[in-house]
């Protein structure tokens, strides 16, 4: 640790692990840690111990979380900074924001996982300096972000992309969903457990010539093009654990290309969807550096 | 006119008619015209006839145009200020922003009518000072437009979000779908001319009891939603020919009621759909006055 430089804090905490780290940015990584999420005092315990050294040299500007979900991100509501109704054991209510700050007492700025990475992949990754730009993650949850004039776009409320409604063709798909709120919407029928509770086994022991990533690319094509004609984004990265089939890439653009149909007429879109939908640059590093992107936007 | 005031130019330019008017607001209105959209030549002329005076008195500080579409809105494109290739005779590729900044030479914000429409709830209507906030009209076309910052959004592209893909139950609604470019899209299944095609009759003479009306509520439920999970506008003004039909509104909102399923925890998603999914304040003057607001704008 050099004396005299100063630095930004980020954090990926996620429902499995946690991911801290800090520096400036992708190639200046001053020291990096992962461990699982285990109970609420646990893990924010070692998340503090891992940034302490660095509040005591006075070197650490601020820190950015990207915290897994729901998160109430609202500054005007009670429960600001909270996870709130998540399912996971222990964690429903664990005011996060507050239990960092009070610990840790430098400026934190607390944002959604996916609106992290989203960040992430704006500053250093695959949307760099492309604004509108999208992240979506389709893994254990499918969940979006947009990144509109350099931060997270906010609405009403948070934003839940996994959750629109998508054409099924029940003919050829017969599964009746898995989200307990709405059965077949989008992450109903395309995330990891919906596959998992359709066939009996994980997403990744599905072979690749298996007929269902058919159907899975055909959910994620009608979704993108809902979200390209709502908000254009520049680009979409797209990424999660389901995104590591990298197969499906090339499935998803041709789908998305016949149900464009091109009827928006621009060259991103009617020919170079290649460049257009995209995995992320950042690799599993996205959600980290988001944070870190995150607290340098704090200090601009 | 009184001499020493300055005053601001709106202009709605459908493909049916053309509204123009002067003024500073909805309760601050000079003068106002409406005519039938005839050729570009002829229309653009009664256009101008009717700003002239007030140019040459220099008491016109801007003109604010939404347009029917499609439009090109990107500066950077070499047919910014056309509407491009729309199907209506004689108006394909006219360089409307041009043709009126030459004439007129006074500063013109141009923007999508649906966008314009958007500004003027915003600004003076049912949407006032809701941030981000969203109009959608239900016509001829189904358009929407979100502001975000005061601003009608912009991505890549223009917003088509008529376009998106929802669930079709094709037992109860075995209609193919009218849109050339999508089939049954949100536009090809639930327009004005979508219901025309059905029935082979207008919408405006549907019955109330017909049971269709069941089905259109449902269509465009599953478009508010996914709009609402995407990018949650604080509220949505639903406009257009369609929605005179005002029992709709209270169908539409117990659908989406029932497809959020209290998923998104804010008081106006859960238990006041009453006062968030509503009709036009401003009635037909959302887009004229919403002319006047970018123009408006554009002097900040």
């Amino acid at each position: 640790m050099m004396s005299g430089q100063y630095f930004y804090g980020g954090i990926e905490g996620g429902g499995t692990k946690f991911i801290c780290a800090v520096g400036n940015g992708p190639g200046e990584i001053q020291q990096e840690i992962r461990f699982p999420t285990t109970t609420p005092t646990e893990t924010l315990e070692r998340v503090c111990d891992f940034f302490t050294p660095y509040v005591k040299a006075g070197q650490l500007k601020g820190i950015g979380l990207g915290s897994f979900g729901p998160v109430d991100v609202d500054p005007a509501s009670p429960n600001f900074g909270y996870i709130t109704t998540t399912p996971k054991p222990n964690w429903s209510f664990t005011n996060i924001y507050g239990k960092l700050k009070q610990d840790l007492k430098v400026p934190i700025r607390m944002d959604m996982d996916v609106a992290a990475s989203a960040m992430g992949e704006y500053t250093w990754g695959a949307n760099k300096g492309l604004d509108p730009s999208m992240y979506l993650t389709v893994g254990t949850g499918i969940g979006g972000s947009y990144i509109l004039d350099g931060k997270p776009l906010r609405g009403l409320v948070s934003l839940e992309m996994g959750h629109v409604r998508i054409p099924q063709d029940e003919k050829l798909d017969p599964f009746k969903g898995a989200c307990p709120y709405h059965g077949n919407c989008f992450e109903g029928l395309a995330s990891g457990p919906a596959i998992l509770a359709r066939f009996g086994k994980p997403a990744e022991t599905l072979a690749e010539d298996d007929l269902y990533w058919e159907q899975e690319a055909g959910y994620i094509a009608y979704a993108l093009v809902d979200y390209i004609f709502t908000l254009p984004p520049r680009r979409i990265v797209l990424g999660g654990g389901v995104m590591r089939k990298d197969f499906l890439y090339e499935k998803i653009r041709n789908r998305v290309s016949r149900l464009l149909n091109n009827y928006l007429n621009h060259p991103m879109l009617t020919s170079s969807l290649e460049d257009y939908i995209v995995p992320p640059a950042l690799g599993y590093r996205s959600g980290v550096l988001g944070g870190i992107a995150l607290a340098m936007d704090m200090d601009k």
